[in-house]
């Protein structure tokens, strides 16, 4: 891939260093509060919360705000700041909450940094699995800093074995499209659901064909169109909803290309 | 749980300990596949099956033999020996082997021993996770030798928090129950499909609130009876189909009893 913003390469690989340091700090965080136990709160809108989310996101907002006190950062728990700047931080300290705080290993920590929209770096840590991915534009995709690339069939149609992962029906629910779900596990009865960022890492270290992740926020994803690209992959945003003073909601399919356009069609207008 | 069956104690934790040092051949086998590389089939049934699965069967079936030469061994791989025995052994020696194949690690070896049909030996190890989970019956639930025990909410209606493990779509389709898929999915928006013991193992520790597997063999579940009820879970097999010449095929829901109690109506004959 071309590096198609003027960031100089030097540069790049200091933003992805720093990122690589920043996430050690989460995931000691998130670590200690595992063993230790920690308080559980819902949200608004009745996802987890526990204090682990917001002492991870406050020790990745802390190290960000001090090496690049200019950038702005997203989190998904505490305020934006810096809006203004050509440099977001995304933060999701812990996708897959509800299964953190049930003892399920597979939840991660998600970091991006965008300029002008396009990612430089994006992250997504297992800690409790002890692997990391990373991916910088132009520099590749890593699994525990050993490079990765995805293996394409090139497959003509989809056979029963290739797997396909899937959000939850429920994510598919909130834009009132479940029976893309529905045609989904209908047609391909092999379908996974994991419901964190493990599906996300499974795909872009090509141990399954393509996945679909349908109306989650850019702090879900800010990882994920480099960590599939850079690996050799394909990336398509199929929808954005934008509600008045809401974050964006987005649905995206990514995965090995062949396996990504043979799922397109599902996503046309018409369906 | 009492010990329903005539076996002293002693002789209980000696059938115990040697299962646990016969799975840790399996792990160094599957292990080093994976490292390695292995050759991948398919067989008639259409299902992956690798040099892998054959090899860690192999070690499997020898060292029982060698303690246990008049035992029965039944494996998914192989022929079944001494089917007249009072003691049957149960092999998979991987659960998952499409995602095994893929890369994927949350595939198992399952090992189970069966007295006269009542199970007093369960194992299911994970080898690319490094967790090993283990019961004997009257003895207890670990997990990497850490005893475990479910933590029961005791609700009377399922919420939308509470996690709940399918077959795939494919699996209930075998027995023409694909509407019980979909019945779940549709009224339990955040069920999860993992496609290997990885959701047994996730039960069994508590971790989610029930599991659904649909048309499975014996040696599918020879273990997630004793890993659920010696962790002080409930196990209901809802569903049995026997087939003239073949392995009966059976349907089971097993977790947290309050939860499992508000899943089996689904499978009531009428539904």
């Amino acid at each position: 891939m071309t590096l198609d913003v003027s960031i100089p390469r030097t540069e790049l690989q200091n933003y992805l260093s720093l990122a690589l340091y920043f996430v050690t700090q989460s995931r000691r965080v998130i670590l200690k509060h595992q063993e230790t136990g920690f308080g559980i709160n819902f949200k608004a809108d009745r996802s987890f919360l526990t204090e682990a989310d917001v002492e991870a996101e406050t020790v990745l907002r802390n190290a960000i705000a001090k090496s690049f006190p200019d950038h702005g950062i997203i989190g998904e728990e505490l305020p934006s700041i810096n809006l203004k700047s050509d440099f977001q931080w995304y933060i999701d300290p812990i996708d897959g909450t509800r299964n953190f705080a049930n003892g399920i290993p597979t939840f991660g920590t998600i970091l991006g940094l965008h300029y002008k929209e396009t990612p430089l770096v994006g992250i997504i840590d297992h800690p409790a699995l002890g692997l990391c991915y990373h991916a910088a534009l132009g520099l590749g995709t890593f699994c525990n800093n050993k490079k990765i690339a995805m293996f394409d069939p090139l497959i003509t149609e989809l056979g029963e074995h290739e797997i396909i992962i899937l959000s939850t029906r429920g994510m598919f629910e909130r834009s009132g499209e479940a029976h893309l779900f529905d045609a989904f596990v209908t047609k391909h009865p092999a379908t996974y659901i994991y419901y964190d960022c493990f599906g996300t890492t499974r795909t872009a270290h090509g141990q399954a064909g393509a996945m679909v992740e349908f109306n989650v926020k850019m702090w879900d994803i800010s990882a994920t169109k480099l960590l599939v690209e850079e690996a050799g992959g394909k990336y398509i945003q199929v929808r954005e909803h934008k509600k008045e003073g809401e974050p964006s909601m987005y649905s995206i399919i990514f995965g090995k290309a062949s396996v990504v356009n043979l799922l397109l069609p599902y996503f046309s207008p018409t369906s």
